[in-house]
């Protein structure tokens, strides 16, 4: 039977912090070290965990805590359908946008899994007539262009997919379309993009599970006067993706409709339909498909109950054993890949808005820590920039680093003996190090205290099986946290505040202080 | 006389610790402090502080320890050329690049006001003959493009900077070239930024102080052997910014050179030639002579004793309250303008890598916390993504709004009675009042705490004098908050180590921990 109880009411837990900061990484990192702290991943990737501050104590004590947390029989309850998203009544099952683990999951008399892949292979055949040029704009131009409206989980996951693989494809003969992004309710983000694209070739795709998403509804608008002015049908330039009870859903001012549904939150919606439609129209729908494939063998992996070969939920443990044992309040995500320039981005969503919680899946007030701030950028960039507080600033913020073998265009030029490829991998290996170990010296300002843990997460290239692998990585590390800080990781209800006193400002509905700030603002 | 001392040394201080937190915001923030928390800023922008939690007497507490740190006299005392950066016996004079607010600071028989002029009017000369179409590329075509390489200071300022003023300059016909950027040394960001390339049109900007980076001398050689391969001569593309004592300065590789030195920090550098070079070539030289202008109106206003005339020092003393007193961990920077994107990665490094310090100026260990973590992005997008946590999350995050009454494009929609300028402005002020006074509700799950603290940074639009203002009112923040904390700002030592390993990594001189690292990637 699942309990669903507090971290601090864990046995586990107790004695955890018991043990506090026990590893000195100046002291045990070494090379015996590094090759025994190493968990298996999907499709080649590996998780090093060699520089955390963890040890045979602390491992035994984690693997106590997921076994007394329930935290893969939680996941296999999350797989076979149960409500998990309690907050609003809801299945969560972006898993199953991907493949199925458990028994069929059924829904008001729907194949959940069936529907999922029906809305895959619905875009996959809508995909080829665009690429074969079937499927025109109004004046009958064949697409070259994709554009996406979406906010949030319909526009951060989707456009660092689309970024990550971007020069793969174009290197490996698979980009169909160019693919940009509106996402900002500032009329300047979609006025720039709009005045970068050839009206006639460009696609749009609508994507709002509601259907009532603000900003994107008056992006919409915005895209359909252009669309008018250039003397074209709207009607004829775009898509939807939407759930099926939505005003989006089978309406004729869009060319076809594609569907996700409410058991699919917008943060984890890369593999439904969000994702699927951008990445098949640009990449093609077998790209699509092998990035699903990723996924779906980094879920598999995460149902191993021994968290030395379950990454995901090691990589949760560890965290939660930084925040709320060892106290660091942030952490960074450092992809040393430029093609994962806004993967970081994307975390911080998928981190922050599921687990920066205050209360527990029963509502109640928690005394502990929940999810931390997760902030990042590329590898070489960061260390130009903000790696000096990461290394002698006040606080310690663990870090997650993730570095390839080989990069994805082939282009590259040697300088020095080395070429730039190994420099970025040089680099990476290095400042690992530096982290774990420091440096004294006699000026003190050059001292670097080490103490600093990361994790390395390494594989031979950025495919698109492997950006499903890493996708799917993190978002199950998030659940297995949010099973431990016993949060309901699938609700946001911290965003329906501001959301009202917005509509407020608007009907000029305002309190005094309120009406102050609009004031300000030219309201 | 100026005396340098710790803050935890400052009487000031110890009053400040025993206030703690003594404001609640839900009762406090009424309209009459919105009208009177409001400090006057450069270019007409204010700061509203009316939800922090300050209140006559922490102002009070905090002029004194402005007066006590001697903030104000020790930024006459780095206007008037004193060596400022100890650790590396420097002057920092970033602000004579934008002015003069003191004596002549004279360096080995040069004015350092002169030699920035000069080369900024260097540029400006050679960016007309460009525009004119009077200097050209190897072909004798004209240069449509330009083509940053460079990395840290190099890249972020200049890039925020460029996408700050995109759409601005299209509107008002001040486009003169496209920008591009280079900075990582993985070689995928070069090849796609190439593979995007005219090379016949394309004009390159090497950007290194030392002229020995490695990432942006790997980028420089892999752009050459591009323009190699197109038949393209790379000396009549490529000019260089750099120090006149580097390998690059006035090198015949090099269509043209121009200087900065090391008294301007790389991430201090947008107002000398490193943002000076793209940012006239791509707007014209009159525009980063506004922005300018805007800057050293900024610097201006920053030497007000009085903090609540100088909203720099009061920002800064508010950031060292929330830090020290009240125990904050980080700060967001939030945007509510597309145009501002990459701002928050530029604050990012100019603030990190400036106060995440743990030794004082004389390289005595702190007791206290220095420079916080910082991360932003863009407004409304941020609503969609990391709110949740700074709105019901377990730590208080504080936050930093900018917002703009219009828009920069002059493109708009109504939708449902509201354009989407005003949808976005609307946003902006429900945020703030949501985040300080909160939300009860019977259902916990939808209780939202406040006194989550906010300033905001407001203006009519951002043109560049407002953008020159904003950067300097955040340079000038920083500073005031090394002054405040006894730390150098002005020295990054904490890179060192990382490059150095990555030598050891490249020539193979690496002990059995490093190697087992590099080892995993490869190498």
């Amino acid at each position: 039977m699942i309990v669903w109880k507090n971290l601090d009411a864990a046995e586990a837990y107790k004695k955890l912090q018991a043990v506090q900061d026990a590893v000195r990484l100046r002291a045990v990192l070494d090379k015996d070290r590094v090759a025994a702290y190493s968990a298996p991943m999907a499709c080649g990737l590996r998780y090093n965990y060699a520089a955390k501050k963890v040890d045979g104590r602390v491992l035994q004590l984690l693997q106590e805590l997921a076994d007394e947390q329930q935290l893969v029989e939680k996941y296999r309850a999350l797989l076979a359908g149960e409500i998990i998203n309690t907050g609003e009544n809801r299945k969560v099952l972006h898993h199953l946008a991907r493949g199925q683990l458990g028994a069929d999951v059924v829904f008001q008399g729907k194949n959940m899994r069936q529907f999922y892949e029906e809305q895959r292979q619905k875009i996959a055949d809508f995909a080829a007539k665009v690429h074969a040029g079937e499927i025109r704009g109004s004046t009958g131009k064949p697409f070259s262009t994709v554009t996406q409206i979406g906010i949030g989980g319909s526009d951060l996951g989707p456009r660092a997919l689309y970024l990550a693989l971007e020069n793969w494809a174009a290197k490996n003969g698979k980009k169909k379309m160019d693919a940009h992004f509106i996402s900002n309710v500032d009329p300047d983000d979609g006025a720039a993009v709009i005045a970068s694209l050839n009206p006639e070739e460009t696609l749009f795709i609508l994507v709002s599970k509601s259907g009532v998403t603000q900003e994107t509804l008056a992006n919409e608008l915005f895209v359909k006067s252009f669309l008018k002015k250039a003397g074209l049908d709207p009607a004829k330039h775009m898509i939807a993706v939407t759930s099926e009870t939505s005003p989006l859903a089978n309406n004729p001012a869009y060319l076809a409709s594609f569907y996700m549904d409410d058991f699919i939150g917008g943060r984890f919606s890369s593999s439904s339909a969000v994702g699927g439609a951008v990445i098949s129209l640009a990449f093609g729908p077998e790209v699509f498909a092998c990035f699903l494939s990723g996924a779906a063998e980094s879920d598999k992996m995460a149902l191993e109950t021994d968290i030395r070969k379950n990454a995901a939920l090691l990589d949760a443990l560890i965290g939660v054993y930084e925040r709320n044992v060892l106290g660091f309040p942030a952490t960074a995500v450092l992809p040393y890949s430029q093609a994962l320039s806004r993967f970081p981005a994307h975390l911080q969503q998928a981190d922050m808005e599921s687990n920066g919680k205050q209360v527990n899946r029963f509502g109640e007030p928690l005394s502990y820590a929940t999810g931390p701030v997760v902030f990042g950028e590329p590898g070489t960039n960061g260390q130009h920039s903000f790696y000096q507080l990461l290394h002698q600033g006040t606080d310690i913020i663990p870090l997650q680093f993730i570095g390839f073998l080989e990069n994805q265009t082939g282009e590259d030029v040697e300088v020095d003996g080395s070429t730039s490829q190994m420099k970025l991998r040089a680099n990476l290996a290095a400042q690992i190090v530096a982290f774990a170990k420091g440096k004294d010296d006699e000026n003190p300002n050059k001292r670097f205290p080490g103490e600093r843990p990361s994790s390395l997460i390494s594989g031979k290239q950025l495919t698109p099986e492997v950006l499903g692998a890493l996708l799917a990585h993190f978002e199950n590390k998030i659940m297995f946290q949010g099973f431990t800080w016993n949060v309901n990781s699938f609700d946001q209800e911290g965003v329906q505040l501001g959301k009202k006193l917005t509509k407020n400002v608007l009907a000029g509905d305002m309190d005094e202080t309120l009406a102050a700030y609009a004031g300000i603002l030219g309201l």
